[in-house]
């Protein structure tokens, strides 16, 4: 942990890795980790952008294996803590081995927001390990704070250090985020993080209502690289807290540094994020990116305008895996189109 | 004036003007006018970037005359109200009059934030002329909510129908923002406004703080065209703020057409706004774009970093016209830096 006010942890290397389909190479993460590291940021995460076990058919390979990663990041970390990231299911016990034997420093633990409970054995190995275990409520949008705080607490008691409110689809406003964020901070003893993503132009303005609430730690990449509209952008980041003044400890020019002359140079344009249609709807409806292809086709086969469905899924809180339901809500579009054509063209006889 | 909660002024073919060095063609103006008419845009405002009369050397020419854009612009809207921006100083009455026999429903009048009182003879005209009229207060964060509160009591005075806060540079803050607008809705019997500037990645967040401190009526562009970062982004704005539950007249899903599928194929993609390191500086420093070029002369000349030239400059409240200054603090941060470098030698001895 820090003394600054807050705590940064640059995700370029993990969450950017979706905007790069995960294809960094290890020399380009180890230039990246050694710019931010010169920058004095708190804290770089590493791995697929699906965490540890990620590279596989269902979230794609990515260039190399986090082992070899590590190797080429570890070296480049002077004052800079590393962490992992671990989702249940997807990472196992050996990659978790492999990170302790590397070096890293903090283990992140993610779930779904209404599924902590799946993390239990997770945290008791991480702090078995000695590493620091840090609990993510992904796709926080999808529960009331209440409930966020429920899970908040299992997380808390099997150990976690601090838990983070993930606003995994982009799709809370400034309000829930202090909704959410205050209850955590009144309730728990662990401090609490956000991270925010861009899909409604708020990666910026959620992070700081955050911090106004009492999160210590928050997550950001530079360029706000990341899919779609991407994370908070870190660089502006750093400067808006300056701004505002918060003790922080990366160096502003060095973070702009390690985006614009280290970082923009390894990114095609196409990977760069981009505030478009797409991603806005997806952070307006609440739904996951993989929704997008699906409703496309849905919406073609049904002369349904596809955000339409994607309205819909969001109301209905579809979670990844009930892509088949998107087929279902197209068809009953379709006939409720129909259906309301039939009695406007009655009432106009 | 709308009965909605929020009347939104998209400025695509004003302010989005700068992002294409004002060569939008009139045929190109007319048809992003028809789509956010046809998506109940409020009010849309058709200008050189620097207002009426802005096209010359100074400013840069713009591919057709106001005269020119009007005629194609009117045509293609129905609901849609009309709005031209007046400079005093660069546009004339005989501009002017020709807005308003086009059909030109506003008028807005812009000054420097300190510069209210140049204004007067301007808003009696307009007023004379039938239009509303509307007091934009430019580079806000350059002065304190007190003399913020003054300037727009002239306008008022002056018959304003309503004020806008204008964030130029991009460099305010969600809790500047609010200390602004509240005091001028508590203070002032009219309309506030805000308009937003992403340098800072607070586009968004910082229209959501104006309307929250009760602003009820906001600019933006589509695709968040402007220059730099660009402006507060329509389609987004248009999204949030039927997510937070505000009454609105633009249509959601028109307006994120008008952005993809009429204005993105009109535009090259290096003139999409672009939040790189000079554009958030620019918002850092809270400094004009057109200090850059100087400021990076300036610093290569004195081996400074042109980001410290910028910082200071910032602190010194400069504006428009005073880029003499620039090598002055030039060579005073280079004294300081050697200064600074000998104490250090000496002391090492």
């Amino acid at each position: 942990m820090t003394d600054s006010d807050v705590r940064l942890v640059d995700m370029t290397l993990r969450d950017g890795m979706h905007a790069v389909d995960h294809q960094f190479t290890p020399a380009e993460m180890a230039d990246v980790a050694a710019a931010l590291d010169a920058a004095d940021m708190d804290v770089v995460e590493v791995s697929h952008g699906d965490g540890m076990g990620g590279s596989s058919i269902n979230y794609g390979f990515s260039a190399a294996t986090t082992e070899e990663y590590l190797d080429a990041v570890v070296p480049e970390l002077t004052d800079t803590e590393l962490s992992v990231l671990l989702l249940p299911g997807i990472g196992t016990v050996e990659e978790l081995d492999m990170a302790v034997d590397h070096g890293a420093d903090i283990c992140r633990i993610a779930t779904h927001v209404t599924e902590a409970d799946i993390s239990e054995d997770h945290f008791g190995y991480v702090k078995d390990r000695g590493l620091e275990a840090n609990g993510l409520l992904m796709l926080s949008h999808m529960a009331e704070p209440e409930r966020i705080l429920k899970e908040a607490k299992l997380m808390e008691e099997y150990g976690a250090d601090a838990v983070y409110l993930m606003d995994s689809a982009g799709a809370l406003l400034p309000n829930d985020v202090r909704d959410r964020i205050s209850l955590l901070v009144d309730e728990l003893s662990i401090d609490v993080g956000f991270h925010a993503h861009n899909n409604l132009g708020l990666g910026i303005g959620n992070t700081l209502a955050a911090l106004e609430e009492g999160a210590v730690t928050t997550d950001g990449c530079l360029r706000g690289l990341g899919a779609g509209s991407g994370n908070a952008q870190i660089e502006v980041l750093v400067g808006v807290l300056e701004k505002a003044g918060y003790d922080i400890n990366p160096d502003f020019f060095g973070v702009m540094d390690a985006a614009e002359d280290v970082l923009v140079p390894m990114i095609d344009d196409d990977e760069m994020p981009e505030l478009d249609n797409d991603s806005l709807m997806l952070g307006y409806a609440g739904v996951y990116s993989s929704f997008l292809r699906h409703t496309r086709r849905a919406g073609e086969k049904y002369d349904i305008d596809p955000r339409e469905i994607l309205v819909k899924l969001g109301e209905m809180e579809v979670v990844g895996g009930q892509e088949d339901l998107i087929t279902d809500v197209a068809s009953r579009l379709a006939e409720e189109k129909e259906s309301g054509a039939a009695a406007e063209a009655a009432s106009d006889d």
